[in-house]
């Protein structure tokens, strides 16, 4: 059985305490967080702390913090051996540069506290200074998920920016159409097997050969039908994106 | 039994033909489409046509083609009493106002010819010139979907608006995405769960309390480390997003 404290107590964090919850060969001794009053949801199931000094030995130190707060976490604690890693997408590895054992378990996924995730699904990106170290962070990567993946700190640099593509700038188009619906008395809801379908459709087909809509088919009058009906920067969104289309999709003839 | 005739070859007209396949109250009699080399697949299953003379009378003409082609097939045929339905998301109910039962059936979904899709869970969008036809389309959608919805033209038009932003630009993010995976050997896979969580995270929570991500956050370092790695057109849609993401989230503070 391998000890680790986890140092956060936001989205991930907090799934991934109850992930960690259930695996038989690790276990979660102390969660860190500078304020005590985030630490309420773990108080009565494990020990916790606001004083980094408290900090209590173990084999791995997890520190699912906000990117900015990691240096200042690495700067306040004694490690006495223990490997140290991060849960950052945009941090690279370099930022525990000082330490010895050292690596990177992130989770790509996108998480809300209240809603619960399926972790065993969740592709976990891993990275390691040494070659045993990375041994047991796949073993911690595979008692949580099946799907893990050694991505150096450049791949998971891009993977990043590709995931706010994928992930963050989506939800926002979903947040724009919402506000459309809303404005015209329709129940977002009719929308929901086009979003479901639309997300599915690029398991089986390449996103290039799943595109479809005005934009793809160069329907110019219902382009401009809908660039006339938008305004702001609905409007700005609009015209950027269909331009996108067109450009990648013509490129493409 | 109502006889229909379906016009068009394409996604989906092939879908609802399928679809319509498997009702016991319908029953396509014949397709057509101006190009006979459209009309292979159909052939062997369905008396089919190229010639607009030759369309038999039936109970629906069902129009099911490009929207600028609406027009021509309107204008071509010889009606007898047939209520004609178009399923443009884009096009108005007036585009067949010089007959005098019409109606639309907008299926809210996004089809590729090569991939099934399970028109159970498509909302279909009714509108007609009257009552009688509106209880007939009613009808032909419930034999097909679980959900239609009586959605006005206005109404329709705003819809559409809204399923290209939720659809034709999400896929467009979703290519993207695959674009910088493709770009630094990371497999497009490893993003599979994250598109998928994202669409299905929206019908439990609104995408507002969705949002998660960099431009959410303020995450002002990680902005900019995106934007130094992106050029062009990819650097363009991340900047507007993520402004846009900004100010939406920046004013419900």
């Amino acid at each position: 059985m391998k000890s680790i404290v986890l140092f956060g107590a936001g989205n991930v964090a907090t799934h991934l305490f109850r992930a960690i919850s259930n695996t038989p060969k690790f276990r979660v001794v102390q969660v860190f967080n500078h304020k005590p009053e985030n630490l309420l949801l773990f108080k009565s199931i494990v020990e916790t702390t606001s004083n980094i000094e408290k900090v209590v030995p173990a084999d791995i130190y997890l520190i699912a913090v906000k990117d900015d707060a990691i240096s200042n976490i690495v700067e306040g604690l004694n490690f006495q051996g223990a490997l140290v890693v991060h849960t950052a997408g945009a941090v690279p590895l370099d930022i525990l540069k000082n330490l010895d054992r050292t690596g990177i378990f992130y989770p790509l996924q996108t998480f809300s506290k209240i809603k619960p995730v399926d972790f065993e699904n969740i592709p976990i990106c891993l990275e390691a200074s040494n070659e045993e170290d990375m041994l047991i962070l796949e073993e911690l990567a595979g008692s949580i998920s099946n799907k893990f993946f050694r991505i150096d700190s450049a791949q998971r640099k891009s993977l990043h920016v590709a995931a706010v593509f994928v992930s963050n700038f989506v939800n926002y188009l979903y947040s724009e159409g919402e506000a459309i619906c809303t404005a015209n008395n329709i129940p977002f809801e009719i929308l929901h097997p086009l979003i479901l379908e639309t997300a599915v459709k690029v398991k089986e087909l390449s996103p290039g050969e799943a595109q479809t809509g005005p934009a793809k088919r160069n329907d110019t009058k219902v382009i401009q039908a809908h660039l006339d009906m938008l305004g702001g920067n609905q409007k700005e969104i609009y015209s950027l994106l269909t331009k996108s289309i067109q450009h990648l999709h013509g490129k493409e003839l």
